[in-house]
């Protein structure tokens, strides 16, 4: 197994990725090696200062960064030996088996679409989330920011996707599928969501329990959350915004503490045809960590053939 | 000044909208009356026994209920005299100023759209509501739900309607106004927010500053919040659980204070010929008191008049 990291993404990157790429090789077995990807030369270095052992990675050098407002098309074919494009050119060739970076969540998106593809079937990918539960666990919400404009079709297949997700990735049995709205009935919502009801609630494939309102994405209502990439990073952010005023004000608590991103490692670009996760822009050591081992999870799971499956 | 308050709205009517009468009547100055609309002999008994005089106050008798469930339309023709039909009726001939309740939702903005109407040159109404601010005070966010699916002509105008709101009766001088969005570059959106930014940058009566994410919305980054209803809902629903999460948990702060509803009295619906307020369905008697004080405010204010001039 062969684990793809950008070494110079994000915004505390390369210290940052570098020093979590550490922690997580610990936690890997002999056959399952890191691939970083970034400045080779000044990447060992760095390995070495911290104390570690070089020798325990591989590298594939790609000097060049894609910083965080270059635009991701442009970027990605103006700048082939950045750490991005390197990433997916590998990713493409089968020379690694996944990739995850806290860089350009656009050069990510536009990297794995044109590198990687989306599974056949698969409409548009999307960009799914982590949202705590009140009571424990957390829930899965999708999309946030790959699709702002979206068709109901979509919708119907994020929620595949995110049922996918949370089975086999986290091991939720029968994961409850809840579109965002607002009101309870099924005829309630705008142009979108009433169009999305019908095809939810007809879907074998999905546990589909009808709406869930703003109030209800914290609670056990649901385990995936269904909505548009506007509204999804919205939400996000907003969440995000939250729990930052609760750590600013010394709030310490279980629910609040599940909220932390880094816990979660990074965001899947689910519907692609290969584990591609994006990782928060102030990714600390311990997220890049967690990134890794979630690229792990997704390559074990066999998450990609599942989606092969369920859309082919 | 007659301020209409429909005595059966809400889920602990009569008995909290009443307590709550009592309490804003003391505010009041003596050509300053409140007009129940309920059930007149149940009304008057229960002043009584709550030690207020019943004299203070004016009465129509609306015996009927609109309950929360009941669809809007058909609820306001099919019962005449259900108290909502019956504010909407005075307020539409001039009997009472202003017309609140803390009662369905739906059939108060049919009643509101249908009786005193919308003014000319608004496409539609919106509701706004209340967002606290980190440090201190509030922003305005619309459209809360009004209108699910919106066009950027829409949003340009709630935009304005926003902004004379927050500035005659909120008294925040040259509001500025934040397009809710995913990113903060003009070209950053959806099909609905890229549309709505040059007409928002264009519009020479608002203070436009540009996007807001959802991490702005506590922030001072604007004092008036565009988007469409479906957004507004979802946003003002999670906001809510938050509060309610941070009140379960016990962590009292000033900022979470200024999450509860009961300060704002209630949601104006912007945009049509009279001031017309929604109360929170579990509105307490504080709520219903600060629903009357808005009213108030909102008439003393000439609100109406501003709107209808800015649209002329």
């Amino acid at each position: 197994m062969k684990i793809g990291l950008d070494v110079l993404g994000g915004d505390y990157a390369p210290k940052s990725t570098i020093l979590g790429a550490i922690e997580a090789q610990k936690s890997l077995s002999g056959d399952q090696r890191l691939v970083l990807f970034g400045d080779q030369e000044d990447t060992i270095k760095r390995i070495a200062e911290a104390g570690a052992d070089p020798s325990l990675f591989d590298y594939v050098h790609a000097p060049e960064v894609i910083s965080m407002h270059e635009h991701p098309t442009k970027a990605i074919t103006q700048k082939p030996n950045s750490s991005i494009a390197k990433g997916f050119e590998h990713l493409k060739n089968g020379e690694i088996d996944s990739f995850s970076s806290a860089g350009n969540t656009g050069a990510m998106l536009v990297g794995a679409m044109f590198s990687v593809k989306t599974i056949p079937g698969v409409i548009r990918p999307a960009i799914a989330t982590n949202v705590p539960k009140l009571k424990e666990s957390f829930g899965i919400l999708l999309d946030v920011g790959a699709n702002a404009d979206c068709k109901p079709e979509m919708l119907n297949q994020f929620a595949l996707l995110g049922s996918l997700y949370a089975e086999y990735v986290y091991g939720i049995e029968n994961p409850k599928v809840g579109l965002l709205n607002i009101g309870e009935e099924e005829e309630k919502g705008n142009a979108l969501t009433i169009s999305t009801y019908p095809l939810l609630k007809s879907n074998p494939k999905i546990n589909f329990i009808g709406n869930a309102e703003g109030r209800d994405l914290f609670s056990d209502h649901a385990d995936v959350y269904v909505c548009d990439g506007y509204t999804g990073n919205v939400v996000l952010k907003l969440a995000e915004s939250f729990y930052v005023v609760t750590l600013k004000k010394g709030f310490k608590d279980d629910f609040f503490d599940r909220f932390n991103y880094e816990q979660y490692g990074g965001s899947p670009i689910l519907g692609v045809n290969a584990p591609v996760i994006i990782g928060h822009g102030i990714s600390s050591p311990l997220a890049i960590k967690n990134m890794v081992l979630l690229s792990k999870g997704m390559i074990e799971s066999k998450f990609i053939d599942k989606m092969k499956t369920a859309f082919n």
